[in-house]
């Protein structure tokens, strides 16, 4: 399969950095073709501007964003491997997200929907790589609290019309064992295998 | 009281700004004192850079948001104007949450509590106001859709130790009718009063 793979942190001494590793040798092992943005390494912009004489709806356009979406148009499978902070994105991700996943590309606005739109991005599936300090259980009290990767599953991904996303967490990732981050690691690399 | 008020939208012309406007000139009218950051014209960087030369336990002290910091400790009341792009903060709004709310400013490390952290920002409250296209209703199943002002809510400024937060959500905002527009306004400017 296609694969694009998105990752989103600052630090290539980390864990984070790591996983992405991990998972990226994981995929090319198992025979499938690869493109990889590094958002940070690319010195991605996050900020979307818009107004009177740079409209919203021309940014499917968008010369600096042509390229990221010409890799999620090629791929069959996206990859997104990033941490969370304060339970979301880190903003270059976000803004990743506000800039590339625009209208006229990813959905369309339709009337007969309550949501509003209709997804454009069709029979592509992805994954999503998340390390937290968080405990795992902030996830499932949704009451509470809010996101932890799911924004990004369900409202942005399922909702411009990906057949399946699947959420991966990586909880209580601060001051972990060295075992347990190897052991992550190689569930990581293995997970190529699945795909 | 003092007021910081904390605006993101790009386009000075359209609604979400008008409210920004309504609000601050309520705050004034009502006796407030205020201060201003309206992050896209201030061109804010909300790229979190952390590694292992400059390191995330020394953001507190970054000259490059000592600003900020200064203002929301100076402020008895913060104010949050922007609208909800895909569920949550525009990137430029994320990454100053992700810069500026850091370690020994907004909150500690602390190891008897099950989020790990302890809040530092006391005796400080805040309005969330936020536009949305979607209807008011997506707010309301959490298990469903997330976020949608509540992460900047609970998972930061409650977290980090303010007092009372209050989220104003105006929804179904796209192709809202000029009559309805303009009550939003006089209820923002009046809200002033109420504080």
């Amino acid at each position: 399969m296609k694969c694009y793979i998105i990752f989103a942190h600052p630090n290539h001494e980390g864990l984070c950095y790591a996983a992405f590793e991990s998972l990226t040798k994981g995929l090319e092992a198992a025979g499938h073709e690869l493109k990889v943005a590094d958002l940070y390494a690319e010195n991605f912009n996050p900020v979307l501007v818009f107004n009177e004489t740079r409209r919203r709806r021309d940014m499917q356009h968008d010369p600096e964003t042509e390229a990221y979406r010409e890799a999620i148009t090629w791929a069959d499978h996206l990859v997104f491997v990033f941490p969370i902070w304060w339970g979301g994105m880190p903003a270059i991700l976000k803004g990743f997200v506000d800039r590339v996943f625009v209208s006229g590309f990813a959905y369309k606005y339709v009337k007969n929907r309550t949501s509003g739109m209709e997804g454009l991005l069709k029979n592509k599936t992805a994954w999503i790589v998340n390390m937290q300090d968080a405990p795992a259980i902030v996830r499932f009290i949704p009451f509470i609290m809010h996101d932890y990767g799911l924004v990004l599953k369900k409202q942005v991904l399922i909702a411009c019309g990906f057949t399946k996303v699947k959420h991966f967490s990586i909880a209580s990732v601060r001051d972990s064992a060295p075992e347990k981050r190897s052991k992550w690691l190689q569930t990581l690399y293995k997970l190529g295998d699945t795909l």
